[in-house]
């Protein structure tokens, strides 16, 4: 049966904190991006690629890995000696600030420069959720064809940057790369784009160069 | 700034409509799937295959494809000569009942045997909304890798079959079918599984006898 409820508009409970959350950090300096993906597009494997340079090179940073029921991606993640929070979302099909607000909270992050976000494997509902970081990352896979950015255009037009993975599964599956990148300048024309691969190490780099320039940015902004 | 709505309970509307598209379809003999996987797993793929094949066997269907904007997978199924009806949800991260009641009312229904729904590409929120389907198809992909069904289990526990597509690729990646099919059994003792790739035609049989078993015990539960 149907039936009234009264409900908190939760999109702008949830960018209230989210402004406060992106407050906080840019007073201390620290850089949030948010990795948007689909279920498998292999978010957590680019991270234990990612993870042991940026800590080779002192940039203090930390892993907030949504999951909707399970700990598997902050435990592959930990075995790596990375640090990471789990956050669970019961279900739900994305972080919402409230769950950020509460990890960082858990966390010493006044000494950290970056706040890394895995969120919950879904190209739709994520995008529509401010966590108070400075830039989207739309996370894309071959594997998934070479129309996604047309068919999920929100996330597209929210990131900074689109990370086009698997590129060593090319030559397996139907993709075609110059389709899909001008599906997403289209969408978006400032947008950033690199092709990565965690088995060939494409990429890899390139996400480093990227993200200590963010940083750096960052850190000028404040001073 | 927070405000207060009013708001119908959304999942008890819906599933006033779908309980009214489930009788109206057991009236008429017809079968009902509904469709769910990531974005980019092959269910439009996978359809062009099945598609033509029903076809010759004079099974007649329609399919109710899925998207938030485009309709690109409408067009792939409508170039095959297959019945097919778009539904656009604007955006939003699932089809809802209203949106099926909608698009059967736009069709002449009465003499088909299948309705076959291509949700939209996600794997958290389609699987709570109940459309008046007879039986929830999972869908999984190898290049998705093999923990998601531990990672999404809703689905799983609602489906009646589980699909693993794209076998082709699984030298290519690092899936292991066995703790795949552990898992999803694990969650869902009676679901069967069907292995699949639309590159080398796995399973496509399969999955034609699986619906014309189901096509028929739907007829005899008429009579």
């Amino acid at each position: 049966m149907a039936f009234k409820v009264i409900k908190e508009n939760i999109l702008g409970a949830n960018d209230n904190i989210a402004s406060k959350i992106r407050e906080e950090l840019a007073g201390k300096n620290i850089l949030m991006v948010n990795i948007i993906s689909s279920p498998g597009a292999g978010k957590t494997s680019f991270l234990e690629k990612v993870g042991p340079i940026l800590k080779k090179e002192n940039i203090p940073f930390v892993v907030l890995t949504g999951d909707c029921f399970t700990s598997r991606d902050a435990e592959r993640l930990d075995r790596l000696d990375l640090e990471v929070v789990q956050i669970n979302t019961d279900g739900a099909c994305h972080i919402d600030a409230k769950l950020v607000n509460t990890a960082l909270k858990s966390l010493d992050i006044g000494g950290k420069d970056l706040v890394i976000v895995e969120n919950v494997g879904n190209l739709v509902c994520p995008a529509s959720f401010d966590l108070g970081e400075d830039v989207k990352i739309a996370f894309l896979s071959t594997a998934e064809g070479h129309d996604k950015p047309m068919k999920y255009p929100l996330l597209v037009r929210e990131s900074g940057l689109a990370i086009i993975n698997k590129t060593d599964l090319m030559d397996h599956v139907d993709f075609d790369m110059d389709f899909s990148v001008r599906c997403i300048l289209d969408i978006n024309p400032g947008i950033k784009i690199i092709k990565s691969s965690c088995k060939t190490g494409e990429g890899i780099n390139d996400f480093i160069d990227w993200i200590k320039d963010r940083i750096k940015i960052k850190k000028e902004k404040k001073t």
